[in-house]
């Protein structure tokens, strides 16, 4: 079996549970890793494999696995996709994705390569429960409640303030969708907590929430990677009321976006060139084997 | 927007919430019912559509929703995929699924059409779950976990046995894969109690589960068509352990199923020419409505 060639664009949180995901798939070879300092301050793990400032420095992979912030993922892959090699993001601006989604389209379906966005745990993986959860019950509502579990928008959100030396903002569900946001702060020497305080529950990412803030001694005292989902919805299929269904997670984040990556980059390989979402592929090519085999096991 | 135009073949339990799920999917024009009766001692909420004894007295479908019992689905739709007619059913011998997709897959490649086999809820969109959560944690043990609800199969193998006039089986769910069974029999006149229980937990259907046989008067009155499902997977994204993945439904099992045909047939109309499972078939294809949209909604 000719197995995959990829390449990890990015080498912060993301891309090292990329590369353990990588080193576990049966059927994925490493090209090498594209970071910023090429090979200067190499981490250990990274000894074993080409490190390159520019992805045209490595042996052409068959993908690009951009494990960059979600801000500079369509960049990247505008820039990756005329090379000939596929890329997969998990960009996770949720308003922006159409528009992503479209200009990418052109770029990709000009140079027969494929794009997949947003291929994450959300968005990602919840994408395809939430559209399954609606082709079940047509009708009804549907919540995502996210947490608990850190959120990386709102802590950096919290840094950027004035007197915050570091900030942990944490997701708390609290039913129907809605959240709470239990803010832990570290502090400037001198900086007036009170502040702070204010100047955080009227930002924009927490005005709409409750929000609570608090002082610690040390934020990296507190980090914790996990997270977790739970996903509702009651809805009607055909007329027939109160259908029930629940989606339920408790992961590591960064690993779970890692290892969706990974097998967005297997799917990526298998579709006509374009730019898909997740809920656009057929669930069956995020898997390694055999498609015969598959089909017996999981159906 | 040109409407999907959906026959369905066969008129019990299921082909009754299909056409609930008809009626209330704004993308679905009705062909007509097709029932070995014809339109003889026609149910009232059928009088305004066509009931006809053979598919090819409709106007063509699109598709045909095959509402028939499994054993007798592939027949069907190797009969109809002939006529240029895509087919959809809900065959759920899970051991059988392969050999009757290849087999299908060469009738509907022959004819240009497409078959969706096995599109219910298990299997059916469970399999959608189940590939999905393989794919996030690829190493590691899921378990399907069914009921409390009715079992189709264990009922009617109950019903062939001797002094048995009507039976129901419950399926209760005892964790990790194993599941209990609940019978309750009305019997004939004059038959032996003690010797019914005993056929019962010495069937094939029953001899590997707990079974517990219980006498009632009249099977109609414990009868109710909810059942339910969870499935769990524990396991390893990349390197990392413990990634725990939960999904519960709690349904009127023939309204999910009929409301699944449904989406099914939308999806058949969409795919190119061969025989699919659910999890070979993009989750945005079972959905009503604008492409764009749903990926701005559901992404």
């Amino acid at each position: 079996m000719k197995k995959i060639k990829a390449a990890i664009v990015g080498y912060g949180n993301i891309g090292k549970y990329v590369l353990d995901a990588l080193q576990t798939a049966p059927d994925f070879e490493i090209s090498g890793i594209v970071r910023r300092q090429g090979d200067e301050n190499c981490p250990e793990e990274l000894k074993a494999y080409k490190v390159v400032k520019n992805i045209s420095q490595l042996d052409k992979p068959d993908v690009a696995i951009l494990a960059v912030p979600s801000r500079k993922a369509e960049e990247y892959a505008a820039n990756i996709l005329p090379l000939g090699i596929n890329t997969v993001d998990s960009f996770d601006i949720h308003t922006l994705i159409p528009e992503t989604r479209s200009r990418l389209m052109e770029i990709a379906r000009k140079s027969g390569t494929v794009a997949i966005i947003s291929a994450g745990w959300d968005p990602g993986s919840d994408s395809i429960v939430r559209a399954l959860m609606q082709a079940m019950a047509p009708k009804g509502l549907s919540y995502t409640n996210f947490g608990p579990g850190m959120s990386m928008g709102h802590s950096v959100a919290c840094k950027a303030i004035d007197g915050v030396k570091d900030a942990l903002s944490m997701t708390i569900p609290v039913g129907t969708g809605i959240h709470r946001r239990m803010v832990y702060v570290e502090l400037n020497d001198g900086a007036d907590f009170g502040k702070v305080a204010a100047a955080i529950k009227s930002d924009p990412y927490f005005v709409n929430d409750e929000t609570h803030v608090m002082q610690v001694e040390s934020v990296d005292s507190v980090k914790d990677m996990g997270h977790g989902v739970n996903l509702v919805r009651k809805g009607v299929s055909g007329k027939t009321q109160n259908q029930l269904f629940e989606f339920d997670m408790k992961i590591n984040n960064p690993a779970l976006t890692g290892q969706i990556l990974v097998c967005a980059a297997r799917a990526a390989v298998r579709q006509q060139p374009g730019c898909y979402t997740m809920i656009e592929i057929p669930v069956i090519d995020y898997l390694e084997g055999d498609r015969e085999s598959l089909v017996a096991h999981l159906v």
